[in-house]
């Protein structure tokens, strides 16, 4: 079971660069394209549809939203804020509107960023019905005084909300009746780390675990809308998650290469929490640690109170602290191989950690003689325990039938994986054997 | 409740200038003058006299003393050391003396600083029957050979030592059969910081205390001379306060506007201990804080095993840690209506957070549709949990059912006192329950 | 009960003088004759000898090894690596070997240091028949061609593995029955920081615990060799000990004066590790702190999973963190009386410890009136608390019928030993009660 030397990254920046025009929002067409284009990779991947108008606790499913065409033509008939060319132009969930605005009337549906003036910035409206066009600043400070046609051909109206979920089986003859969880959003239109990132890197990690061939625990994955989403998935489910998911992570922000972040659980001291600290410390050792105070994604409902699931954020640079983020600028060139491949890892080997975190205890009272076992050099020439592998002894000295690998490994400062091999041979020996 | 822009720091001021002349001791007429004074403010403060002679644990209450003059004739006639110009000329508990001694007969009986020549030191002899005269160093060194005559007269013989105490009753209907204690002495002569500052303070707080319109708790309070008081105080109380007490202050040294202190209970994490480190951290936000190795008041008794109240002290510039301590120079320009003002501030925002310091759960699984509560802003700008109300989702994540608000505050990084208005509003939504 | 001021240096490193030449080894008569010269001191030490093949856990106790002769004839006729000279110069366990062999043969059973051109290696192979001779790298440069006589005359047969044992039982009437377990190694040829200062200073230790006049624990120690000896002092032993060792000490590189060491048990917070910090702390306040995974002596099998005693090591420069370390530098002038006495009072200073961590309790509420018991000043001149003994009232205030005095000397940041005046003080005025 190893991650190393896999790289898939170019393959995800090309599955990004696939999903990344479509006009993806809480509902609508965007959803229905990105789900079906992840389901030619995971065949297995299950598609549901939730009718507009259903309760999901305090919230109701919203209508459907999709957008056809939308523009503006200035006075002098040039086309501008054109849907077809960045579909960031317009508001997500804007109303239909075909009509002749002032300059004046247009500015108050009009949004840019003065700090960035090429920037398309991010904007929704989906629980108040109201229309607009994001813009670049630079171009919004050029418009003259004069009428302006506002066109949207959108459709807003009872329709369904849609998400993809998955459910992989273990299938070691160690099977548990547990379940890591992931979730990722498939709602933003195109913008690349927030979010296509997401989506791209789950989608190979479930492909990665589709093809596992020992796998101890269930996997259950989804792809939904940002918050709408994980409420509805969680008044449907939140009772058997409950009981079943050991471990979870909300995958966002995956696609640079700039940075690696931490965000916990609410807990802050889940199995999740723990294995993504190990993983980000040994192999990457470089991170930000944030606090569950700067959370501001799915963990939100996750995390509440009464759901309480083991649901930590590892991320390349979080959503909210680079420049780019909700703006036309998070596009595909902030994003690459490499930055997605980063990510692939480090989540891939926090499952290899959570697979392998089993709890040890040696057969014999006492160190075993190791040298008949050639686990040490019978010739003593040196220091002591530094001439025979000092995994041996840590790991038959910590293993007390109590503790698990994780902790074990977090207590002798070595990374879980580079744990495994010793386990292995020590197992096949018989001098460690599983609790 | 609310105690901002309170400014009673001038009644505070006053109330501590009438108070100061009086000769207090442990026992005698200065403590029940004091006790009287308070009285007036408070007038559900009720006297207490305990019999001297009666045991109170390993102790016994001492004869009463009162000091009607005293004062030393110089050879040439001049009268120094004169008990009328100032209480602390005489030795606390000097016996009754009239008689002519040598300079060096003298010498034995005085008292003087070195290092602080124009200060007149506070000295007592209790618990062995002795006289004696405090003078300041640059005196002393002018006293030239001859006959002197010492003259005291008092008064040391059987009578009472006394003690106010109020109870102010819960007035809430969610009336808690729970109490919250200060305590605060009386037993110093004419010193400001130390002590009229405790007395003065615990005054106003309490006459904020009895026109509060919705107390939850009880609220006991005495006034006693310190050690002897509240020895014989608990010897009478102790086990009602162990079943009662939640959490108390003892009140002293809260009167200069140099510092603010915090010494903690033996336990050292007491209610009193978290909401006083709480208040302090964001309200003052730069004070010391000492180690309960570092004690010297009443919680030597209040902490003793088998005792163990929850009892901490906030304060100004701690006794034992200002030049002017136990001297005449702790006088009326080292206190200031802003020093008593802030200790009042602290103290009062403390029993706020006691107040509030209730435990809530959410009526919903996930967040809710903040929106439709108009608890933020429907159009989705920018940097995700920015735009609305951090408190408000916040509070929401945090309150499990389990965690009381204080701990909910700690950990979010926000004064309990800010959360109260979004608390409130999200009762009042009935987004949120007592638990 | 004190052990300050003993200047018993000079006597253990007189005794290391007699016993460094011995050849000691896992097994052999320099093992038999070091348990010889140490019961001439312990009268009451017993000797005990278990046979070759005997098993003890996963190993088996190897044949016994004896060298009476061992040398190189060069070419040219010089005597070189003449195991009379110097026992470091031969392998321990080499084989009987009388032979010419080429230089080219020879250089593969020649240890040397090429760092260290005139230290002699410390060289073993225990559990392969093998045989070989350390020598100096500046020496082994100088070897020319020709054919080289190596004559060993050495026995490795059946025979047995010899360790003393000693127990000193309490001869307090407040007897308990648990021990305390001291541990050293006696299988280290001509060295001497590791390791002839361990047995020196167990030796003096027991001496002194011998004739002390109150000792409330039974105390065990062990002779031992290293790894196998503990193994197969264990595998007879540790069901009994498992129940009766409370804290214990591996004795071993306690001879130099360079610096002082700690190594904890696996635990980490047994009271030996409790008690072996404050004694450093306090006693030689600089002192370098070790973590488990530095281990590499007995700790390695005392702390084991299923043995888990409480075994800390204090040392003086610590196994592997010098440069002579196993090698013929470490010898008689890399140790000294003063570094022998500085290790030999940090354990007697933790045995007084763990011999005196009792539990007490006032017998009184709040405060007693110290004044009456001659335990304070009954004038108040100054500062509060100052102006009396701080142990006295510490002590009183931190008792509480739970805590034990080693928790409280932490808690009060005072060394415990210094307390124990105090504690008689408080426990002879019947102020303070043992529970």
């Amino acid at each position: 079971m190893c991650v190393f030397n896999l790289n898939i990254g170019t393959h995800m920046y090309e599955f990004a660069c696939k999903l990344f025009p479509y006009n993806r929002s809480i509902t609508g067409n965007g959803v229905r394209k990105t789900l079906k284009d992840i389901s030619e990779i995971l065949p297995n991947l299950s598609i549901f549809e939730i009718e507009s108008g259903t309760k999901v606790f305090d919230w109701e499913i919203p209508d459907e939203w999709n957008c056809q065409d939308a523009y503006i033509i200035t006075p002098n008939g040039e086309k501008i804020c054109n849907f077809k060319e960045n579909n960031l132009h317009i508001m997500g969930y804007s109303t239909c509107v075909d009509k002749y605005v002032s300059l004046e009337e247009l500015q108050g549906n009009l949004f840019s960023l003065k700090d960035m003036p090429k920037a398309i910035p991010y904007i929704t409206s989906y629980y108040e019905r109201n229309w607009g066009f994001s813009i670049t600043h630079r171009q919004r400070k050029k418009l003259k005084k004069g009428n302006y046609r506002v066109f949207i051909d959108s459709t807003l109206k009872r329709g369904s909300l849609s998400y993809g979920e998955i459910i992989i089986r273990s299938n070691s003859k160690f099977k548990e009746n547990k379940e890591v969880f992931l979730s990722t959003y498939v709602c933003h239109p195109s913008m690349a780390n927030n979010e296509i990132s997401g989506p791209v890197v789950t989608t190979y990690l479930l492909k990665w675990l589709n093809e596992l061939s020992d796998r101890r625990f269930n996997y259950r994955a989804i792809f939904i809308p940002e918050t709408i989403g994980s409420i509805a998935y969680l008044s449907r489910n939140y009772k058997k998650l409950k009981k079943r998911v050991i471990a979870g992570f909300n995958v966002t922000c995956v696609g640079d290469n700039n940075n690696y972040s931490f965000l916990p659980s609410k807990n802050g001291n889940t199995l999740s929490d723990r294995v993504a600290k190990h993983v980000l410390k040994y192999h990457v050792k470089d991170f930000t640690e944030y606090s569950f105070l700067d959370r501001g994604s799915d963990e939100r409902q996750y995390c509440s109170p009464g759901i309480d699931l083991p649901m930590a954020s590892i991320m390349r640079t979080k959503y909210g602290e680079y420049q780019q983020y909700h703006t036309s600028l998070d596009d595909l060139n902030f994003i690459s191989d490499k930055g997605l491949n980063g990510a692939f890892e480090v989540l891939a080997l926090s499952i290899i950690c959570i697979e392998n975190n089993l709890i040890y205890k040696p057969t014999n009272l006492c160190e075993p003689q190791l040298g008949r076992y050639n686990l040490r050099n019978n010739l003593s020439t040196g220091n002591k325990l530094k001439n025979f592998g000092r995994d041996v002894v840590d790991v038959l000295a910590y293993s007390d039938g109590k503790k698990d690998l994780l902790s074990i490994a977090i207590e002798i400062k070595r990374p879980l994986w580079k744990l495994i091999p010793t386990v292995d041979k020590l197992v096949k020996t018989k001098l460690l054997i599983r609790v």
